[in-house]
């Protein structure tokens, strides 16, 4: 801690931490988007695979975190009825689906579960804030990997600074 | 803002957010290491740059922002005189002393500092904790493109999860 500073400081507001994942959420939606249909479930380099599939992480990911900090219960990141879209509209609308569960479990995550250490998906044990980062810090990953399969097939990604 | 919290309310401590990115920046490290030397200079896919000019984008961005966050004025990122490695010691060599220089920088950037609003490299203005937050993840976004080129030349990357 700066030695000028009362401690603890507030670096980053609570709603805008809900804020930038969203914003990020916002440019995962529209490479899902951009990906002509049979690239985005079938296209993949170097034996990884296909960005459909890293969105529905990303979306599992999403959805069964947010209830585990809302509930401390956390539930299975694949249940065996777990959606697995096979179009791009049904990811699509899975995505605005699990934005729309993400806004409504925010409120039932106050500031200070931020700070308890809780085990995600009774799996991975760390502090809230670093188990929320991670999900962000996920997406941004895969996110990145499926700018390359775009150019790979000739599409123009979107604007990665362009958060609205 | 949580109708059960006082306002402001922390979620992610200050410390942690400088250990959060050093410990995204140990990963990247392991990724320069990781590249054969040839692929880290000259392999890229669909027209994007080779993996090395991404990792000095990320070593320029943090020693010229740290600077601007410090000092309140912003060098430019790519002054004439910046080091243009060629070699992987060299561009590691430089990543360790941005490292360092993250690290001596730190203590001069108070909490308060993350609130004000800014412009970065003067062009992107912003509140100073959202400006921090695109360094953060615009490395893990080209890191995560970075990965997909070690996969192509058939190398395994190290573990995304593993910040230590």
């Amino acid at each position: 801690m700066a030695p000028d500073t009362p401690s603890p400081a507030v670096v980053i507001p609570y709603e805008a931490l809900l804020e930038h994942w969203q914003g990020h959420r916002r440019v995962t939606r529209r490479m899902i988007q951009a990906f002509p249909d049979d690239a985005l479930f079938g296209f993949s380099i170097g034996g990884m695979r296909p960005f459909s599939a890293m969105a529905l992480e990303m979306i599992r990911m999403a959805s069964a975190g947010m209830r585990g900090l809302a509930t401390r219960e956390w539930p299975i990141v694949y249940p065996k009825d777990a959606p697995t879209p096979s179009t791009k509209a049904e990811l699509l609308r899975l995505w605005d689906e699990t934005t729309d569960e993400i806004e409504a479990l925010w409120p039932r995550i106050p500031p200070r579960r931020f700070q308890e250490v809780d085990k995600a998906f009774g799996q991975w044990e760390g502090v809230v804030y670093g188990l929320f980062l991670y999900w962000i810090d996920n997406e941004i990953h895969h996110r990145g990997q499926g700018y390359v399969y775009l150019r790979a097939v000739g599409v123009e990604p979107p604007a990665f600074y362009d958060r609205s």
